[in-house]
């Protein structure tokens, strides 16, 4: 049974300034609770139907968790989802601490990633090519935000987003590592020599890598258009796109020098 | 000023059932609607502010579109989107004819693709790489929902989409054409061999390639993760991500091979 606070929290988590008050953010559904029961995120409590909660999903070492038997209504009234999925978890959110960028790894850097669901899945993807490091101005979209955690597929959960003065941290850095941004006036990415390691930059999805930014971009990368046949009308690609696309051609020079 | 009718008919228009029984989909705000007017599709109805009326958006040949003047109340009444923006327009489905497959073109061909903004993001991805044509199974979302039309910004007017049984479309098609299929258990894509053509399968978000499908599949490819440092983590890569990778490979051996 779901008290009118507990009701009351769950929602409030949909605003950025509540969890940041809170230090709490919410992950839904069976898929995406079990991968965070993997992870090492401290859980504050989970509600969860009966069908789940007899379902053995939770790990032993998670018996100090607060689990609260709800039904389908309720879950539905506090779910973020279209379609509610058993169980939602309120767990603690973990600050990511500065780092130094080591010259042997890829670091993704994120200028103003507004949407959600392009920062989800720039995460997931990024998780998915093995980078273990993104850094984000502080104008990006914050990752516990839902519908971000929910597209990331379970990534945020593997990969700390830093949130800082880009600007500040890119003068820094450029020092010591080549900075490519993803534009689209630069080398093609299939020409250009990327080594093993340096910042990738992905600028907004309307306005592209701020002008202050691009001043600290030391290489311009753009990705091709174009397959058999015809030239490419769309005007731009998705920045999760062109985070993909250009993880992918690091991946593949990296299998080719091997 | 907007009548209930009016109102009626474009809120009807979420849903596919009134979308297929009135032939009609609705376009929002200033850079789609002009990317509307510069396609060839035919438009019943711009309701748009008094700011976007006069300024001068509407070009000469499209006088005999009916323009209808609306308030921002009654605009943020009808609108799908969270910030409304000037312009809503109501346009004429056209209907995509069945095609045979010519031997020099890659052919995008959808698996029950059901996320609107994936659909969208793939039809603006395949534009981008000059893709013409994508084949869809009859269980993918519609293209005229509001989300999959936005999410496209513009490509759905420049590549027809047509709906079909797959499997009988790749049953005719496998004769003469190799069918490319992303799956997380076939040769790496960047030793793949693509050539000039080709149909690309790209399978639903969750359950990826039907086995029905994946027997007409004749080669099995698959996106290596990990980039310098670690293995990549994450899952699974978006069905969008995948398409806009497997274009840019073939792409890039295109102008490598030229």
């Amino acid at each position: 049974m779901l008290s009118r606070n507990q009701s009351k929290l769950i929602t409030s988590l949909r605003l950025s300034k509540f969890r940041q008050e809170e230090g709490l953010f919410v992950v839904e559904g069976v898929k995406m609770v079990n991968e965070l029961l993997a992870s090492d995120f401290a859980i504050k409590t989970i509600y969860a139907t009966h069908e789940w909660i007899s379902g053995g999903h939770l790990p032993p070492h998670r018996y100090l968790v607060e689990i609260v038997e709800i039904n389908d209504a309720e879950l539905e009234k506090v779910s973020n989802l279209t379609t509610p999925n058993q169980v939602l978890a309120v767990a603690f959110i973990k600050q990511s601490k500065a780092f130094k960028c080591s010259d042997n790894e890829w670091i993704l850097a994120l200028d103003q990633i507004r949407d959600p669901g392009n920062m989800g899945t720039i995460i997931r993807t990024a998780d998915w090519f093995g980078i273990q490091r993104i850094v984000a101005s502080t104008g990006t979209v914050d990752i516990w935000n839902p519908k971000v955690v929910q597209a990331s597929m379970g990534s945020v959960f593997r990969i700390p987003v830093y949130y800082t003065d880009l600007d500040l941290f890119l003068q820094e850095a450029v020092k010591h590592l080549p900075v490519y941004g993803a534009l689209l006036d630069g080398e093609p990415l299939s020409s250009a020599d990327l080594g093993k390691h340096g910042i990738l930059v992905i600028g907004n999805e309307s306005h592209g890598i701020s002008k202050q930014i691009q001043s600290l971009v030391s290489h311009r990368i753009t990705i091709p258009s174009a397959i058999p046949g015809e030239q490419g009308r769309a005007e731009s690609l998705n920045a999760s796109l062109a985070t993909g696309i250009f993880c992918y051609e690091i991946s593949r020079q990296r299998q080719q020098n091997k």
